[in-house]
């Protein structure tokens, strides 16, 4: 049966239910066994990995290929190397002397569910074994440029001038520290470079390993700029606006941490207003794409309507 | 003036010299400049980085690449990886829920300088501009394959079969699970894990990357085998026989800790005895890779020789 023909082509929602469940093999797979040693260092990785994360990057990377005409089986390791980068920072963010967070997706965070020097080791090692997997290609040395570039997109991304540098300034910012700038631009630095960059990157990773052509890239790009900006917004009006149940951890804690959000700086309405907005202009990107709609405009709309 | 009429070429000493300072100049580079948002944790970066290193995992990237006719400031980038990789396991491995160290190399740890959640995204930022610089290479796409090699082999290096693993075992002795096998086994396993892979994939990045042949390799992974396992007993006995004040680091934590340690497991004069012959081992191989004796031969002997 070819492709084309199949429910998972012409069902964006189906086709995401798919690879949704091919990532979780591919992570299991991926993932050092339990009953290897260190038993509690790789239960801990586990734990963490297969704690209901949405899978949004490693879907992103693979929407992306999808929409590039990539071979989606050799994207997917890197795939899952973007999900275990997300987890690390997941687990170093709940730290006790970073966010001090005992909940997350519903169950205990990695520190208190094992203990914070298996918790630090675990992100360690998920990095480590994230960033390393992109070396590993299904189809060989003929995408030895393409993986080195998608490397360094995701080494760009999560270091200092990306993921691990938001978390710092936003660290300095709940400290007190006002800045140079106003409220409203150090709070799209900080998301720009916590949660945008690495979503951005996803859908990067999927197009570099797909070969796109500089246009498609491009148009890719500015979808995932969007969408990790409307990903942010959701999540900052999630914490306020939701429960411990609903989100499967501690609502409200923004806020009581001084932490700059979107709400906080913009207003709640205002924040639904510009959610809005984003998310129609990565619906445009996706639209100008993807035709008929596909997985892009899937995610277009979840990121807005999602309960967590 | 051509490099074999260089003192450099024939001093063995002034070689090594002459390319610590290298690396240094190098490592000044490649990281983030303090001046640089956010500048705290950059700042972190170089303060552990700069803070008096040995620099002996990219010397011995260097050292291995000279002895394989490679291009040597082609293979400083990623030696210069290497020794941000090593620096990132210190600051991690020194904070409370870890080893808890306060000192290191004569100078305040990471966390004591500047604060706990700083050090652990400054450890986290330099593993991933650590492994995300073996994408680049200043000659360009032509070694793609063999930074893809090298990056693999460190990855597993430090992974959890590799670094983090050994730490993570050294823990679990620390807290007095018994392990099903002898302390002496499990001393050389944790500690071919924790120091003696990275040390040993310092060697292979530099064989890699200088495309050095099969036979080549395995003798100079055979040298790096020995050589950390040489590193590791020295540094178990200077945790004894010297003082904080030499070491630049509290001296007898590691029996008060209830560790794993060659003086431990084996007392004082055998492991003195492991150290000469396993020291004997690297300098016979470097002796018939390197003629007449160079960097392998000098390392050989001054890791039974170091003071701290």
């Amino acid at each position: 049966m070819g492709r084309a023909e199949s429910p998972d082509e012409t069902d964006p929602i189906a086709w995401v239910g798919a690879w949704r469940a091919r990532i979780e093999a591919a992570l299991d797979r991926l993932l050092p066994a339990e009953t290897a040693p260190p038993g509690r260092l790789h239960r801990a990785m586990r734990y963490s990995v297969f704690a209901g994360g949405k899978r949004l990057r490693p879907l992103l990377a693979l929407s992306a290929a999808r929409a590039c005409g990539g071979d989606l089986d050799a994207v997917l390791p890197a795939a899952c190397g973007l999900e275990m980068i997300h987890t690390y920072s997941l687990i170093h963010d709940d730290l006790p002397a970073l966010d001090d967070d005992d909940w997350r997706r519903g169950v205990l965070t990695c520190h208190k569910a094992f203990d914070e020097a298996t918790a630090i080791l675990a992100g360690d090692a998920l990095l480590t074994h994230g960033l390393g997997g992109f070396a590993v290609h299904p189809a060989g040395d003929a995408y030895g440029a393409a993986r080195l570039e998608a490397l360094t997109a995701v080494a760009e991304a999560i270091g200092t001038a990306g993921m691990i540098g938001g978390q710092m300034e936003d660290l300095e910012a709940e400290r007190g520290d006002p800045g140079s700038t106003s409220p409203a631009e150090r709070l799209e630095a900080i998301h720009a470079r916590k949660t945008g960059k690495l979503i951005r990157a996803s859908i990067a990773v999927g197009a570099i390993l797909s070969s796109a052509n500089d246009d498609l890239r491009s148009r890719l790009d500015r979808y995932g700029d969007r969408l990790g900006l409307a990903f942010q917004i959701k999540d900052d009006l999630l914490d306020v606006e939701s429960t411990r149940d609903a989100l499967g951890k501690d609502a409200g804690k923004d806020a009581a941490r001084g932490k700059l959000t979107f709400p906080g700086v913009h207003g709640v309405e205002s924040s639904h207003r510009i959610l809005a907005e984003t998310v129609a202009e990565a619906g445009e990107i996706a639209a100008r794409i993807e035709s008929p709609p596909g997985p892009l405009a899937y995610f277009a709309a979840y990121v807005a309507d999602r309960a967590r």
